[in-house]
């Protein structure tokens, strides 16, 4: 055994006798952090599917997730702004957001006691007009920075809408509620998240493997047709997983139009925030703080932005859920 | 008679003995032109307030009225951005902000015929949904400057949400009906106009007499202490009017309320539209062609974009209505 080699063994191997490089050392500390914080998350996130869905508790806390999220997400967002020269607003667009996430919540119906809120107790209407005395208003007043109002406000928008209603939509999602089948809502976060990351764990295996042609060049150098195809597989196999395991009343139908239209969406949604990024010249969203050895919020939840709205509406619309 | 002066003339004023210079000659002409077509408009939309309003053609035309108004809206919005070197989309901008003003149309249940449609027909969350299809995704095919990739669907975004839901609510206004008053939607727009332009008239008449303690120089420097106790004078007399003619169920505490309401937010509304110009250095949110006489579109709508949502939420939570 070389000397070299010992450092990305596992524990039980011998230390090496000469000075390691610094480079590898941190590679192998970063994996075992990512692998942590992953497995804690996991644990967590599916304890709270299995146990809180359907309960007042889970709902908050699903609530206290996402909310958490959007913070993060406007905040890598204001910062990308930032780094484009503009001067887009933290918290107007985080307030923006919260109310469209609390819209969210009070559209699912939620039961305090013995008595069931009024669904419209917080109209969509009413949180994007108050979002829009935040933003605009508050600009007015704390925006030191006018020679770029008209673009700072629009991206402190952009932000509010992107984690406002993706994340919105998650909430919507798991407060599903259903006569027939109990945690209804927690199912649909599970196939959200297996049929989006099995796309991408598809994409990323077949992409490195086979991948020879080109998809988009200019968006996203990285990207093949093959992957595209490994994308599709693994929502395929995602959704499959789903029907035969949480989700039994699942059609064969439902099985592949839900890995289509995930996967679609899912992928263009990954491709949008490249976009975003590139323009603002950084490879990873998380500009300084971040999940710790995942990177940015931005990069995790870029695919599951639009996949929330698409299988909220395909639920709704032809199982006639929410 | 001399040649030049007589083609700006009206045939039965006499014609002046000395030559006269250009300049006044063509305010004359610009003057003539801009009463004749707020005439004209004018009387077309009394005309449609009185006797389209609760009708179905009514209806339909206040559709497409809004609709013209937010393509020129949404219009000048992306010119603006292109000038600052963005590269909004004008397409997507008013597609999305269609979509939202076909959702405010439908929420106001739709009598067609026999059957009132499901004012769910469209929700607002789909709206917005398909919107960010159209802006994020067609970016991905159709956008051929992706280095300013992120503001450029900030803006797009922002042209869609300023214009959609701001005439949106318009429309929802207008289409409110109520079982004891006829054509409450009518009423309520007359409202919404008259009060936000008496207000815009008594901060010009009162700020230009008196104007000396400037009010904000930074965001807009001819605005002054007095001219905003002009508009608010303004708004309590169009308030005030309404009650008395067409409005006699407001009480005094609707008057006074509805006064400071919509003379605050129409008021910042118009100096937010103000920095928006400003951040990209035009004057004129017209950047080209404009109504005859009269500027930009933004120009003429900026304080009632946020006077009608500002109206429908008072209306709807204090009188219940809508």
């Amino acid at each position: 055994m070389t000397k070299s080699k010992a450092i990305h063994n596992s524990p039980a191997v011998p230390p090496p006798a000469l000075p390691a490089a610094a480079k590898p050392a941190f590679d192998r500390r970063n994996m075992v952090l990512r692998i942590s914080t992953a497995l804690v998350f996991a644990v967590f996130f599916l304890s709270l599917l299995y146990w809180g869905g359907g309960t007042t508790s889970g709902n908050l806390v699903y609530f206290v997730l996402m909310a958490l999220s959007i913070f993060a997400g406007v905040r890598e967002l204001t910062l990308l702004g930032a780094k484009m020269g503009f001067n887009p607003s933290l918290y107007a667009g985080v307030a923006a957001a919260w109310l469209m996430l609390m819209h969210f919540f009070f559209a699912s119906r939620v039961v305090m006691g013995e008595r069931t809120l009024d669904p419209d107790t917080l109209p969509l209407w009413l949180a994007l007009f108050f979002g829009a005395l935040f933003i605009h208003f508050g600009a007015l007043f704390f925006d030191s920075r006018r020679d770029q109002a008209l673009p700072s406000q629009a991206i402190t928008w952009l932000g509010a809408l992107y984690m406002g209603l993706g994340l919105g939509f998650q909430q919507r999602l798991f407060m599903i509620g259903s006569s027939t089948v109990t945690k209804t809502g927690s199912r649909l976060i599970l196939a959200l998240y297996v049929i989006t990351w099995l796309g991408d764990t598809g994409a990323y295996f077949i992409g490195s493997l086979f991948g020879r042609h080109k998809l988009a060049p200019k968006v996203s150098p990285k990207k093949s047709w093959e992957g595209l195809a490994g994308n599709y597989l693994g929502n395929l196999l995602g959704a499959w997983l789903m029907k035969v395991t949480v989700c039994p009343d699942w059609s064969p139908v439902d099985v592949v139009a839900l890995a289509l239209l995930l996967g679609t969406v899912g992928q263009l949604g990954d491709l949008v925030e490249s976009t975003w990024k590139r323009s603002a010249g950084v490879k990873d969203s998380n500009v300084g703080m971040g999940i710790p050895g995942h990177g940015g919020m931005l990069d995790r939840v870029d695919s599951l932005i639009f996949a929330a709205p698409a299988l909220f509406a395909y639920v709704h619309y032809v199982h006639g859920l929410g």
